[in-house]
């Protein structure tokens, strides 16, 4: 059994990042700027930006933080978007979510120009990277791609099984994967909460990506000998033995399924790292496609 | 073994239009307008563009036709668009293709506004599709939708697998399939060219859906008893018993497999009628939302 090192992968992508940083500066250009806004104080979301803020630091990018009070009205928010839109100087950005609710999101979200959205969630975007165009594909998808290439691992014919049919990860994830691309050309079916049998879909994958949010859901009797398991869950577990309180649990029981996979991802360490990573290189793409 | 019947339901389909048009009239409206732009003389095109202006005429909409010569600059054709875009007599348009070599197809179909693409091709419309949002369906999968739920073909919970990946029917029917809806909720497996053991995805599957242009390729030995068949190829093959020369042929060993199908779509007769109605569907949409 390997481990799909997602902290080691997104640091040597930072750092390439960085290099390229390096060289765009030494060309006597400005350097890529990614914007973050964000509205009201809620704690899961400020530390998310703030990660955000601090790997755009260590890559050598520009950043700005928009903090917008949690009683905005939607009009004076879409208002912060045009703004960001037309401000030249930013070369992507975006909207953290969950917004509060009296905003419409969706709303939001259309409104961001898709030549900035490097979070890849406008429609425009979507039906970008379903019809195989230039586009930004979303973070997390975009660094399971990656993790699976670094690793080497081969997609070209392979059975794989997605579980789960989010817009942000489940449904991309198996649009990518069946496409023509590294890490792509595979059979793959997506399986969801009205699947039956799922156990005898997921017993034949060579290659299961669980994103459900049912913590260790997937269990060893449910898969192969040699299978290869990415785990994009990320729940809170009540864990008394915990200094927290609580332990951070993936969509699969890592310590029995791991005996049996090839690779695997941790949880945490696996598919999180990779996504702010992501949102890095989407950046850096579109501070390219601009200049 | 029961047929479905696209004829038919096609028809069943353009007089419910039809009366919805009465009642615009009755109501004092103008009636919803569909405009078709085709480039050169390709004699395919030009049947398939004549068949949809009878079906306006059938059901009672305006129509446009635009004949362009074969050399028209790029640059030209893109002022045409525009011009359909900011006409606003008309509800929808579409471009037949394929267009001529010369011209880049989809720069053009970028250009069409969204709002009055019919068709369903543009990247925004394709991912309002993705994302569950208000959009125009790609005619021929929307097609296959209403067929499944006019014969009542339970799909929640099916599996369901699509050979093809084309962007305009594997890859969209494998997204509505599984997706929350009406002839929605099915484990879905798309297969493709990279596919191994074919067969063994096939004989598993409650419904088969055939996009791959390749004539009689699904054969009886591949299928389950009781599958439910969808058969979206139509290929000249050379028949010297016909009178043409030629048949049309499907995807699928109509003669063989139908004897195991619960239900099967014939070629032709079966997917071919839908797509038209479905295009005047969308048209009354495209109208319905302007209105």
């Amino acid at each position: 059994m390997q481990i799909l090192d997602g902290r080691k992968t997104s640091n040597d992508l930072k750092e390439e990042i960085a290099l390229e940083v390096l060289s765009i500066k030494k060309a006597g250009n400005k350097t890529p700027h990614l914007a973050a806004i964000i509205v009201g104080n809620d704690g899961a979301s400020q530390t998310y930006v703030a990660s955000k803020v601090k790997a755009c630091k260590r890559v050598g990018f520009q950043s700005t933080l928009v903090e917008l009070p949690e009683n905005i009205t939607e009009k004076k928010l879409l208002q912060e978007i045009d703004i960001l839109n037309n401000n030249n100087a930013i070369d992507g950005f975006i909207v953290q979510l969950p917004l509060p609710k009296h905003i419409n999101e969706q709303k939001v979200l259309m409104l961001v120009n898709p030549d900035k959205d490097v979070d890849g969630f406008h429609p425009t975007n979507v039906g970008r990277m379903v019809l195989d165009l230039p586009c930004f594909l979303p973070a997390t998808p975009f660094g399971i791609l990656e993790l699976l290439e670094r690793y080497n691992i081969k997609t070209s014919g392979k059975n794989v099984v997605v579980l789960g049919r989010s817009h942000i990860v489940g449904r991309p994830m198996s649009i990518l994967m069946s496409q023509k691309r590294n890490a792509g050309n595979a059979t793959v079916t997506v399986c969801h909460s009205r699947t039956k049998n799922l156990k005898e879909f997921t017993l034949s994958a060579d290659i299961i990506i669980a994103a459900i949010g049912i913590p260790e859901f997937l269990k060893a009797n449910m898969v192969k000998e040699g299978v290869v398991v990415i785990d994009v869950g990320i729940t809170r577990v009540d864990d008394a033995t915990k200094k927290k309180g609580y332990r951070l649990a993936g969509d699969v029981d890592y310590v029995h399924v791991s005996k049996k996979a090839a690779f695997i991802t941790p949880v945490p360490g696996g598919v999180g790292p990779m996504t702010i990573a992501m949102l890095l290189k989407n950046t850096l793409l579109a501070f390219q496609r601009k200049n």
